[in-house]
């Protein structure tokens, strides 16, 4: 019977976003889904690339959030269009939601469309919202154990970045067993190791945006 | 109709941690529900605090991951009696999986359980398990913003553990927003500064836990 319900629910989902797919698509507008847990970076990574891309690409945001307006503010400052979803205590962003605030954003003067889900690193990689690629920051200070303990997340995740890699000297934490045990789960991810607060990695982050977008 | 399955699968839910509480009493164990996003802690903590406590309280481990075993090899070692329940992709324990291994714990031989959720700071706050109390760990990584952002898993824990504190000269981190912004969600909540690496404010943490259990 639950298991029945949740089927439903899905499909209903996989149905919504095969529509905004094919109106992102309509509009030459590419987009990812990026997740990751509270607090790995997320939104400073918006501000690291938005910073970066601006003079080449034309870049929007939608903000998913249970509360708060934090992280969208964040972006205003950057000139880049926003839009801020509170979901008021679900867990993840679901295909409907992102379709209610299609209307409050310029589709036609946007390149790339950068879908920040909320904090999560289970639910979010169940719901698809019409992205052309998911992709998910871990914060160092995690832990090298995340790959093996929330596989779906790095299953579905066609980059990989490893934030916070500045305070690497001061936590016991092994990158290359993060590296190995995200490529067996996903052989084609692409890894970065970065930092949102010193920049390093963000340069070949942008490089490979601006060669996906082509 | 999608909320009216939602409140059903919480009635349902609410029932059985009522009967888990029940079963609890009887044997004369007292029971924690601990929360974090992944990587905060929660087994760290719990290994501090067995070895600290393994003299004087009879403590046992539930574990609950998406998928592994990594934790409860790590409870196993310092000879805590523990069980491992992998939800195979959901997000958080409900009181029905908790019933479902209490027969694998010698609960006559216990004074404190502690219940490891699964790593996320939004879908554990939501389901009762048949605990006495909540506690909950932020790791000061994951940033000063989080409380507002994730408000129902603060009003919920009767305890806020902020770990990595031995980070904090390393990162932008304002721990008092995090304590006043805690504070406004959940007043009584009590809060511990602690670093399960160093070992900071484990002795104030187990010192409460032992005034709780008496």
């Amino acid at each position: 019977m639950k298991i029945k319900v949740a089927s439903k629910i899905l499909d209903a989902n996989e149905r919504l976003a095969a529509e905004n797919r094919k109106i992102f698509r309509n509009k030459g507008v590419y987009v990812i889904n990026l997740m990751s847990s509270p607090g790995a970076g997320k939104t400073s990574l918006l501000e690291n690339t938005i910073r970066a891309l601006s003079s080449s690409i034309r870049l929007g945001v939608i903000e998913g959030d249970i509360a708060g307006t934090d992280d969208a503010a964040r972006i205003a400052c950057l000139g880049a269009p926003v839009v801020q979803i509170n979901t008021g205590g679900a867990c993840h962003l679901d295909a409907n939601m992102i379709n209610d605030v299609l209307k409050e954003l310029p589709l036609e003067e946007l390149d790339l469309l950068i879908i920040e889900n909320v904090g999560n690193l289970v639910c979010p990689a169940e719901f698809k919202v019409g992205e052309d690629m998911k992709a998910m920051i871990l914060s160092l200070t995690e832990g090298h154990d995340k790959p093996l303990k929330y596989p779906l997340m790095f299953q579905e995740s066609s980059a990989l970045l490893i934030n916070k890699i500045d305070l690497k000297p001061y936590i016991d934490v092994d990158v290359n067993k993060i590296k190995r045990d995200a490529l067996s789960l996903n052989p084609s991810t692409r890894i970065f190791e970065i930092s949102c607060k010193t920049g390093e990695g963000i340069g070949e982050w942008t490089a490979w945006l601006k060669g996906l977008i082509g």
